[in-house]
């Protein structure tokens, strides 16, 4: 291979900058250029709700590496010998000339570079949806750093400002927590029934919903957006939805992005089916000189084995190092991703990777759920915070479809566990096994996620079945007959109980004596508070004889419709 | 399978109710029976530290399930149906007849009890070591609740008292922290030249070291007791080593402890090489009807397929489960551990699996190490913090042999991925695909497992040669000739430095106009804070022709011995 070889970079974000290091790295001697159109380099666009909330107080910040030197042109040549050429738009590629048409965007002088190797790093661009006064002065996007400075810089202090955010994604959600911090009023509109679409069930959903209530946050869920309102001098003043007006000084439209991918199409490379540029498992487009990756791209579900379009700054930099790799004659591959993602709201994480049990009917895989809540650390100590485990498997390989982890306490920790066992191909039981790490500051002594595998095998062996909540709550509104057998203390139930006249309160303790309040030709739904007790008390009742018994998954805190609650 | 069979479990505490409870879950029809020494049942071994420091108030806390109903022989009986005899010692068994002749302690009454399948859930002892004094008010072993009850309620109030902890393994750790946090002086003697000995790599434990320190705890390690000495009330009043006496209020001695096997021994069950019980996979012991788990046997180490001794309540849980679905007839196993262990000490926390590079060179294994120091989550966020990430892999198979990780930031959560990662059979690389959740309150955009992963990758594939920071000190100590070259800034270079006169400073970004003070036929050991800057030198110097160049693995922050440091 030829040591010596021009490789260009196009898009200064991310997979880009990764990519050319690591070939600088492998191969010195290489000539490698950057394109950029923006100002900016490397810098780490998650983190901008980071600097709209104030924690971040410079936005050099978000561009410096770990020890505070700013990734600006200088440090690239000086430290890593790449050329970059910032404020410089790309025309045109002439894949058969292995030629770039670009144009400074300072003189608009036309510059023309020779590759033989061509990376697209061109990420993504958010969506601006079809409705009036997107253009107003105070309605923003968020994506560059130039966005994030704006919303902080053009609209004067933002303490006590009105903040209407559109869209209850991830950006929306995070910004959320941003705005709250800067003394901002907020309402959320989502055209969805919750919050983080299609990334959530809706049993995991309600406590985002619930704690977005808990600070204050107003949330309107099933509304879309008609029009935004400016007053005369141009600047917003309100947002229309079918419901009315809601007044606005600042507003935030965070509705989805879109792969950028003008340049691939014009160049007649493969886009795949999910409108992103399609690339094999080295990063190679379908063009053998031209590689591509980040947002830009479609990636593949390790799940399902299909294209995804999920970008994400953590696939990026995978991203890059592949690329480099191939480009410096490394056969490494990428695997795909399993569209993990996470997000904190105030004092709530949430984290989900691959199918939810909507998106799993939704493909007719065969399958059981799990919700396992329980505290994340040993009970006795204070600072034990609870955390709720949603399982979905595959009936028939055994494998982990899908899992969602909401709560207060460590969320983090037990999704890494399920993103490396769904990774590893192994099955769910497997987790079982996993010699976690344990000291009580730090989990149970039987991890939260070894008893929702654990819990799992029981199912998937016929054993403790159960209704998830939604179940329970869709044969109450069809009238069915049966006893919801709440098995907690009188003090649990005066403090937080369901109303139906279905109910019957014995706590587990006295159930063995109490069967003769039970018929056994009736179906019996059992629950607790979390569904371990629920689940002592059906392998009870059926040890007793009782056939038609099964408890209800995840106990009363996992119930995500009306609760009677005295605090 | 008759299920209506007796089962005797010998051992109230983690396997044996694990076990117990799920029996009964499984076949509801079964008689089952525990038997226990003491007063009480399934209390939190590993709680105990807590409530020797008061943050666990009332002792009955520890045997509570999460909804605070305190699991006493009423409990067992009411809602699990399970007999429990406790206050009874079981002499003898008799493997021919299945009968076992037990002595209620209260009574004198013997108690003849047959049964179809025993379980064994013995547990382990502490260590007494043998010097003069161990029996006197005042010294202290802790295993029991009975044990730190005695702590907290034998000595007077703890505040200002004079602690010495014989043996810094993992309780005397923990219980420093606690007697720290009662307001007391404390002195450590260590036999070895660290504190968790054999459970990390000396580069790992000197962080523990410094930690201590900073706590005023005095550690004295390579030190041996050789006596305690009591005053003329029988009240323990120092410690005798080779370097003097130390005055003591309170001694506890944490040397380590033993597995329970006088009852097996004298049953004639097969004894492992460990000296703990020998099983199966299926948690049987030689004799067909009996199974044991818990403390009280040997586990098979899943890196080395070798037994080991690793006693731990979470491994504890898994047997009693494994052994309660063998006698229902289902053929599960447990296959194994890895030692993981994980430990909070003040600020730090330290977690380890696997081999240590010690335990793996002593093995004979050919492998690499890797050190790689980074902040736990976006460099950009106020309460990013630091972890070390060690790394021993096998060169051969490209698996991971162990991981140690210590710092004040998310240890834990790097700790599981890896243990899921050689529970997998995986490649130490495939860590480098996995999808982890990133969010930057949450991880780096590359986690710092996954760049750990991918500076293995490099070293397996011969990129990025380094010496560990012990090597290069042993180079020093050696008057070995080489230019020890810190490429960090003057700034840092101010604040933090190692002295040696063969060190020379060339900030990165000057590096390549100053390669006429760096003679090409010189060894060159780049470092930096976290040698990611190091590594980049080192391609730097490899990129211009040096042929001679090795980093430092870990940078300045790994660096366990003397450092020139102004605050």
């Amino acid at each position: 291979m030829n040591k010596k070889q021009k490789i260009v970079v196009i898009g200064g974000v991310a997979c880009g900058p990764k990519a050319a290091a690591r070939i600088k790295r492998l191969h010195p001697e290489t000539d490698v250029t950057i394109i950029e159109k923006g100002e900016l380099l490397s810098y780490a666009g998650c983190g901008l709700p980071f600097y709209i909330s104030g924690e971040v107080k410079n936005h050099n910040e978000l561009m410096a590496t770990p020890t505070g030197v700013v990734r600006d042109t200088h440090f690239f040549k000086m430290v890593k010998d790449i050329n970059v050429k910032n404020h410089t738009l790309v025309k045109s590629v002439d894949r058969e000339k292995k030629m770039i048409h670009a144009i400074c965007l300072d003189t608009g002088d036309a510059i023309d570079l020779p590759y033989d190797k061509l990376v697209l790093a061109v990420g993504s661009k958010y969506q601006v949806p079809p409705i009036e006064g997107t253009d107003l002065k105070g309605v923003h996007f968020l994506q560059t750093v130039e966005d994030a400075r704006k919303i902080r810089n053009e609209n004067g202090p933002l303490t006590g400002k009105k903040a209407v955010i559109i869209g209850a994604g991830l950006i929306g959600i995070e910004v959320t927590e941003a705005f709250k911090k800067q003394g901002m009023t907020i309402t959320i509109i989502e055209r969805l029934d919750r919050v983080m679409g299609e990334l959530l069930d809706p049993e995991l959903a309600y406590h985002a919903h619930n704690e977005l209530a808990v600070n204050d946050i107003s949330l309107r869920l099933n509304e879309s957006v008609i029009k935004i309102n400016g007053n005369d001098r141009g600047n917003v003043k309100s947002v229309t939805t079918a419901k009315g007006d809601i007044a606005a000084d600042i507003v935030l439209i965070a509705v989805g992005v879109k792969p950028n991918i003008r340049l691939a199409k014009e160049m007649g490379l493969d886009i795949g089916e999910t409108g992103a540029i399609k690339t094999d498992t080295h990063m190679c487009t379908s063009d053998p000189s031209i590689y591509a990756g980040g947002d830009c791209v479609e990636n593949i579900n390790r799940v399902t084995g299909k294209p995804i379009y999920a970008p994400m700054g953590s696939t990026a930099n995978k991203h890059g190092r592949v690329i480099a790799d191939n480009i410096c004659g490394i056969k490494s591959e990428f695997k795909g991703v399993l569209g993990t993602t996470i997000v904190k709201l105030f004092n709530l994480n949430i984290a989900r990777t691959g199918l939810t049990e909507t998106a799993a009917k939704h493909a007719g895989y065969d399958y059981i759920t799990v919700l396992n809540p329980a505290p994340d650390k040993a009970h006795f100590l204070s600072d034990a915070k609870m955390i709720i485990i949603k399982f979905v498997v595959d009936k028939q390989s055994r494998k982990l479809l899908g899992a969602q982890i909401t709560g207060p306490g460590d969320v983090a920790k037990r999704m890494e566990v399920a993103v490396a066992n769904i990774t590893s191909g192994a099955m769910v039981t497997d987790i079982s096994q996993y010699d976690l790490a344990y000291a009580p500051p730090f989990s149970p002594a039987m991890d939260n996620i070894i008893t929702t595998a654990n819990i799992a095998e029981n199912k998937l062996n016929g054993l403790g079945m159960t209704y998830t909540p939604i179940e329970v709550k869709e044969k109450m509104t069809n009238g069915d007959d049966f006893i919801f057998l709440d098995v907690r203390s009188p003090e649990e139930f005066e403090h937080m109980r369901i109303e139906d006249t279905r109910l019957k309160l014995i706590p587990l303790g006295k159930l063995r004596r109490s069967l003769n309040d039970l018929p056994k030709n009736k179906e019996i739904i059992p629950f607790c508070k979390i569904s371990l007790r629920g689940y002592e008390a059906a392998r009870i009742l059926e040890g007793e004889g009782y056939k038609n018994v099964k408890f209800m998954d995840g106990g009363i805190v996992c119930w995500p419709f009306e609760k009677i609650v005295n605090r």
